[in-house]
Order: structure tokens, then sequence, then C-alpha cells
């Protein structure tokens, strides 16, 4: 028997809908690349973005198609991915800090056919374009007065452009599970690889991170998003936000730490978002300028990578800002866990409740999770056993763009994420490490993190890192790589007496060896795969 | 293009799936039919919920079979509504209040196979079930020991079927659209009507009524659902909940003043929902009692009928609680909108936010609503014009079972709620009347609440309908029905005087009836339907 509820497919542009009949009024305001401050509101947002729906319409864009963006967060990028998803064509963000190479490699594989481009990128498509046939349709961001003298083929300037449609327009509908974004992986192994996200993905995402465990964004709160939107869906806010009638506050290309507290402190803003990196500079300006407070914040989401201990303190003892720890993958839509207290947590202690809040938290409805051995066998949630994180669900994904990398579920249907994590007996979750640099040694697995975490604990480390070496007797063992820091002259014995005593004894690195610099990824990780290309003939004094 | 996201359908065993995982220790608390409290968890219910769904599956129950329910709210009650759903059966929830008569169409029409009966309701299903040929099974709720000596026939004892079942028994996966509930609306005109849930419609419903702006339950939360499971799916909890993984008290038979408020407290529920006469009970349990406080508790919901505002002003002021004030139907799975606070009214005053909060609400994401004309122009949302309220949404009726009552939806596949109402330019939705119950003078609408609300604020008067009668002139103008305060006797000029200035002279009613009794339905509610065919043949002196 089949229920009898309403066929009312799950499709971004309803979102949109609802902020614009609900919460008409509510602003959006950006930090705009031109420099300055511009105010919209949600019933704007949605005109707007019903003319451009209309206008690329008419310039043939269609359901299917695929548009590239590289832009910052603002109130156009949103006009973007609400008109371009709406017509149920692609929005395809891309990262602007990805090399030339990896760019053409990306918009050429996704077949991207318009591109729209902010002003500050404008240079790296020129430089691109010839390599990219695939792009018919280039749109500055930007309105006539600040359109620049450019070489892009048959530049329109979006502000004309916007002009030729119609605020009435009629968004189609179609199949919720019809494709609206994508997003490639960056890949440290192989090429990347193009995560595409439905309009019923990304609407579920919205609703799940906006129950109140998760995000839970009230109508009342200010919510800015430093997280770009080229970076895995700007963890879902240019969509849950909207749904919550929230406050948008977008900070464009401006991430320094005086910036960002500008915004904030201006607006207002109750939430926000972003890496450590962001708020390792945040902290610093802050320290500098100990007049200024963050009255107004409330939450700091910190994700990307884990957040250090100390970060974590400073915004909840110094600046009476709760943080929330999450974490998650561009393949997730992004978000896995978050870190809130559950209950029968109610009256934990501060002193018990860090620990478990320095870990990456836990999942909302709709994210299936559990820590599994080489062939597929659970392991227990007790905190201790560690094996490979593996993720169900309906904003998880099942494939990658044009079948690349092939199957990527197991036999139960769950993805790899690649992490190798625990899952303590509250369900909050764990990395230890990613599981290609875990190291194998005599069929047990030492953490690569844990060592680094331990090594750069020592005063004159300035950055650590682990590799595996290939061994005869265990076939891997640990060696650490250490940048020392200006001035110091650590011995590598001295280090390792230093991790003594912290870690089993078999964990121990059998050699430290010294460099200059250790080589990172775009995305500003450390690059295990140049790391062990580096050391690929290194021979340990133990081998 | 389709997306690349995971197949996973949204299933309700997957809430408990979450729950069983995440909150294993969290609590159910019970009140049990046989008496004393009753406490398990989500790990038991999980548990026993497999061991249900595997012992009515040897048992004969397969996918799109029918079970009845008729029991009060319980642990027992939502393992039959995790198990049986969980087999892609349905669960058809019975409301004991209804009449004989009624209960028989109704079972009859659903074609029950099953029937799941708590100890309280036996002698009513032993009375009817020589006209209910559907029903194969009875099970009666409860143990051996407290097992009635029942002339069911077959009758089943419910921990006997259930020690049959296996705890491991695995999920059937099939179609999120597949039918999961029915629950008849009593319907004050024609036969009852069934409206039948998928697992899709609840599954979302839950996702959208717990976002913050919603009810929005934390894990930390003590939930208290006082509205019964066979009313309008208890407002979503026995899904919420689970999904965000709060503890549940569910209050069984005991609906009086001092049960409710014993629970409350010593089970420190920290949200509860229910009808205002609930609430007047317990309003009047805590007069009666001054040293009783309401001290763990936070939020009250209240819906179902509107809330007055004293008791708004009672539980805020009185007792520091928050008043959300909702409203829904069956057809809507059931909340249409939460009186909650909007970004922009942060800093509204008391007086200000008063009138608002005492509308009954904005709708969550997912629910869409407007105002509309006899001809479906949508009418302006400013506060003041009133048509019909018209809703569209994944968890709102197309249909009802079997067809009954034909095409339900407009030529814009919205749901005619049966409602008059205003929406206000906040979105805040105030309903004014039924549309049937509307008189219609000289082509414009008089709303009979409105001026049952004025009358009943008269110091004579007890009980105050207002019904429209033939005008030869007009087609319809008011008549005022009054059931006397004990010892008054008004006369009907006092009453009408009291009421001029009050409402448009033309709204005024034209005649004065006093009656011993107003009729009411089986949910309580005024049947003007039985009122005017009491006043069927009655002349206006207008006329």
């Amino acid at each position: 028997m089949q229920g009898l509820m309403q066929d009312w497919p799950l499709l971004t542009h309803k979102v949109l809908d609802h902020a614009a009949i609900y919460h008409p009024d509510q602003e959006i305001v950006s930090r705009s690349v031109e420099g300055p401050i511009h105010r919209q509101t949600y019933a704007d947002l949605n005109r707007r973005a019903r003319k451009l729906a209309s206008a690329c319409e008419k310039h043939g864009l269609k359901l299917g198609d695929v548009a590239g963006t590289m832009a910052w967060n603002g109130y156009r990028h949103l006009e973007i991915w609400y008109g371009i998803m709406g017509l149920g064509a692609v929005v395809h963000t891309l990262n602007p800090r990805l090399f030339p190479e990896q760019l053409t490699y990306i918009i050429d594989h996704a077949e991207d056919k318009w591109f729209f481009v902010d002003l500050t990128f404008v240079p790296i498509m020129e430089g691109i374009q010839d390599k990219l046939p695939s792009i018919k349709n280039f749109v500055v961001m930007t309105d006539r007065d600040h359109m620049p003298d450019t070489s892009l083929r048959g530049a329109l300037c979006y502000e004309d452009l916007l002009a030729e449609g119609d605020e009435d327009f009629v968004w189609p509908e179609f199949d919720e599970n019809t494709a609206c974004g994508m997003c490639y992986t960056s890949g440290t192994t192989g090429n990347p690889k193009g995560v595409v996200y439905s309009h019923r993905s990304n609407v579920l995402h919205a609703m799940s991170t906006n129950m109140a465990d998760a995000l839970g964004f009230h109508s009342t709160d200010a919510v800015m998003p430093v997280v770009p939107m080229f970076h895995a869906n700007a963890w879902s806010t240019a969509f849950s936000a909207p749904m919550a009638g929230a406050k948008m506050i977008m900070p464009g290309a401006m991430m320094d730490g005086a910036s960002i507290y500008e915004l904030l402190d201006t607006e207002q803003a109750s939430i926000t978002l972003a890496v450590p990196t962001v708020w390792l500079m945040l902290l610093q300006y802050l320290e500098q300028n100990p007049e200024k407070k963050l009255e107004a914040l409330k939450r700091v989401v910190i994700g990307g990578s884990a957040c250090p201990e100390s970060m974590m303190k400073a915004f909840e003892e110094d600046y009476d800002v709760e943080v929330i720890h999450a974490w998650g993958m561009t393949e997730m839509s992004p978000l896995g866990t978050l870190g809130t207290r559950k209950g029968g947590m109610e009256n934990m202690s501060q002193e018990d409740w860090w620990p478990i809040k320095l870990k990456q938290g836990r999942p909302p409805f709709t994210v299936e999770m559990r820590i599994t051995d080489d062939d597929e066998k659970e392991l227990p949630r007790d905190g201790k056993a560690f094996g490979h994180l593996v993720v169900r669900g309906p904003c998880i994904s099942k494939a990658y763009m044009k079948g690349e990398g092939g199957n990527i579920l197991d036999s139960e249907g769950y993805f790899d994420t690649g992490d190798v994590s625990t899952v303590d007996e509250y369900g909050f979750m764990q990395i230890t490490d990613r599981s290609k640099d875990v190291i194998k040694s005599g069929g047990e697995w030492i953490s690569s993190i844990d060592l680094e975490n331990i090594a750069v604990g020592h005063p004159d480390v300035a950055e650590a890192a682990v590799i595996g070496i290939e061994h005869p007797k265990w076939d891997e063992r640990p060696l650490l790589v250490i940048v020392k820091k200006d001035g110091a002259e650590p011995e590598g014995d001295d280090i390792l007496k230093f991790m003594e005593g912290k870690i089993a004894k078999w964990w121990m690195p059998d050699d430290v060896a010294f460099v200059e610099e250790i080589p990172h990824t775009a995305t500003g990780k450390i690059s295990k795969l140049q790391l062990r290309q580096q050391f690929e003939d290194y021979k340990l004094p133990t081998a």
C-alpha cells in the first residue's frame, strides 16, 4: 500500500521560496569584491535568482548543463546557486587555490558550459581559457562600472545579464534526484574526483543540520559562513540559513583577523563557521587588540581539520563562545559529525566533557557510521578499537562523476571515508589517521597522527610528519620527519626521548629526519604523498 | 543529469536505528496501564520492536497489512508503531472516545487485519468485534499475569507473542512512499475519512519539526507527549524524540492534573505537549497546591484548539514556562504552524509580541500555506484579509483512503484545510473560523468564532455558539446561541449591548437564543452541525 501524501519533490528553490515568503526582510550582508558592504534581503535574493535563471535560460542554459563558479562568499554567488539549480542545471564550484593544471582537468572533466567568475579570479581564468573549449559563456560577477577589460572570450557582465531576466520567472518542476551541485575532491592520490549533489541530498542535508543538536539555526541567528561556498558546500549554510530564515553575513575576499572581526562585530554575528586557520588569525587579532570583545557571538563551528585544544579553550574560556567541533567531507555534503552534549551529559563536569569535546563529534540523523577492519567486520564502539571509518546515508556519495574510481561502496553500501578512527561508547568519533598514512607494522596499525601530535609538543619542533618506511621484518616502520624551530638545534634522540612513555614502545619511530620544509597540499594539509616520494629510497637504521 | 548520492529511503525504522546506536541508554518512562511506572531504553525499544515484527511476521502479518491500535501513550504502543511499520505494514490508530458505530465503520473501511488493544479498551472491542470480520488477530497489550478473561476471538497476549520473536530480526527495505500509518479524521460532516501517512512523510515531518525554531528537541530534553498517539500522530513526538535522542515520558491512561504533575516533576520533563483541556486541569491542580512548582519544565506546546490568553499568561508569568502555540491537523501529519519569534522580533516588547503569540504561528520549512478567495485567488498577507486556508507539502494529504471525498486538492495542488484565517505581514496565521461555519451575509463573511469569543466575555454567559440562519435578503444572518451561567438570568438584549462597539455593526447577531446545552463532538468541539439541525426551522425576527 502506498501512502497518500502529496508529491512535493525536495528542490533547492523551495528553500528560497520559504525564506522569501516568511523572512522577506531578513538580510544578507556581503563584503563585496568591489569593496563596499552590500545589503539585500531574502526577497531580493528570490527576485534576483529568478531574473538570473530567466536570463540564462534565454541564453540557452538548460536542465543538466553545468555552470562553473570561482567566487567568494557573497550575494551574487548565492543568486547563482539558487538561479542555476532552480533551472535543473548544475553549479560546479571551483577552488581558486588549485593549480592551473588541476583547474583545467576538473573543468574539462565536468564539461562546464557556463562559467561565473569573481573579479579577483578573472586573471586565473584568462590564463587557462584556451584549454577549456567546453565553456561557451563566461560571466564576470560585477556591474558595468566595474567590468574589467578582459580577454575572456565573449565575457558577459553579470548585472547586464541579470537585467535581461524576468523576476516572475516560474521554476520548472523536476525529479528531486536531479543533480544540482558538483565539487571535486582535491585527492592526494590519482585524479580529482567529482562529487555530484542532488536537490534531494542538499535539502535533506540542510534539514538534518538544522536540527537542534546539529547547527540548529534559529531565525533570530545571524550566521557568518567564513568557510567558502567552494569548500564542501559551505557546510550547507547556503541552504540551512535561508531554510531557518537566519540573517547571513558573507565575508567576501577578506579573511584576515581584522576583517573577520569587523564583520562579526558590526553585523552582530551569533554563529560563525570556519577551519582552524581562520580562527587562529582571529584569535591573534583579538590578543593584539584586548579591548575588542565577541559580544554577540554565541557559537563557533570549527571543522575541516581537528581543532587544537588551546583554540577551543581560548574561545570558551576567554571569550565565552561555545565551540562546536565538527567533521565532514565533500562526499558527505559535507557534515558527518558535530560535538554537542548528549542526554546524560547535562551534568558532566567540564573536566570530563573536555576530552570528549576534542573528538570529532557524533552524527546527526541520516548519517550512519561505523568502523570496520580490513574484512568489513564491524569493530566495537569502545573508544579504543580503531578501524576504517565508513558511512552511509542519503547525503553521501555512491559514485564519482563519470564513474571515476569505480565502485566506492562496500558490500553493505557504506562509503569508505579513507579515515581511520575510534568510536566511543557515547557514539563520539575520533579520527586517528588517514588509512593510507597509517603505518602497518607486523600486522598492527600505528597512527601517524598520534605520533605527530606528540612530537610537536617538543619545544624545539616547528612541524612534524610521520610516514611508514619499508622494513624487511615488520613491513613498515615509522620515520619521524621534523622541521626545527628557528634557532633551535635538537638532536633526534632528544625528541625520541621526549616521546618515550607517551606511547606504546613498539610505536616509537625507528628514526628521525630533519628537513627545511614539509610539503603541503593546496588546502594546507601535509602532503604525505610527496613526503613518501621524497623518502622513497630512505633506509632505516633498523632495516 | 542525476545526482550521485546514495539511495537511502526515508524509513521509520532508521529513526529507531539512530536512537538505538547513539542514545542506547536514553530512557522511555511509561505509566503502565497495569499501574506501575515502567522504564526501558531506546536499546530495549529497538530489541523489542524487532522481536514483535519477527513474531507478527511468523503469524502471517505482511507488507501492506493494516494493524489497528487502541492504546494510550506507552512503551508497548511505541514498540507496535516501530515493529509494524518496520515490516512495511500499516499502523492504524483508533480514538477510543469515538462512538461504537464510528469505530466499526472506520475499522471495517480500513480493513484492519490485526488489532492491538490496551487493557482499558478490551470491553469496547469485545462489544463490537462481531461487526469486524476483517480482524484476524486480536492482541491484548499486557503480560500473562494481567491477561484478562476476554471474549475477544483468539486473543493473543502481547508479551507471549513478543517472546516468539527474534531480536536480531533484519528490517526489510522498501520504497519510502510505502504506507505506514493511518488515522481517520472525525469529520463533522459525512463519513470519517482515512489519512494515510507514508514512511517518507513521517520521517520528513519529524526532521522538519525537529528544526530549531519548531519543536527543536535536544538530546538533553525530556519530552512528555500528553497528546495521544491516536490523536494526529502525537504531533510527531514518537518519531522526533527518538530522532533527537531525547528522553520520553509517556503518561498512559492518567491525564488528570495530579498525575500529569507527578510525572512532569519526578521525571523532570523539559518540554510537554497537549491540548488546552489538559493544561486547564494541570493549572487548576497547581493553583490548589501552591507549593508545587514546574522547575524542570522549560516549554509547553499547546495546540488542538486555540490557547486562551489566560492560560498562556499563567504558564509564562506564574511558572516561567515558555508557551509554544501550535496548530495542525491530521491531514498535515499534523503540525502546520508554531509560534516562535522570528528574526527582527528579538527585541520586540512583550506587549507587542503577545497579540502575535496568540495567533496560531508560522509554518516550518516543508509547509506551504496561503489564503484564497472562493475562486482560488490568493489574498494578501496583511493580517486583515481572511480567506480559505490552503496548504501544500510532502507531509500533507493528497487524497483520503479509498478515494473518499474525491479530489481534495485545488488546481495548484493545495489542500483546503476547511479553516478560514488571516496571515499577517510576519507570516503568522490566525484561524478566524471554519469555512462551513462562517456566516455569509450579503456576499461578505462574518466570523462565528469572533462573535463567540466576545459573547463569552459577558459575565452571565457560560458558553456561546453562533450559526448562520437563512435570511431572504442577506442569504444568512448570525444567530447567537447561549448557555447561561448557573443562577444568572441575562436578557438577549443585555448580551447584544455588551457586544456593541466591539465589532462592525453589520456583524451584530440578529437574534439570541437560550439553550440548556450546546452539543459537542467526540473530541470536545462545539458541533455546529447538530446545532444547525436543531435550529433548522428557526425564523429570525429580521426575516
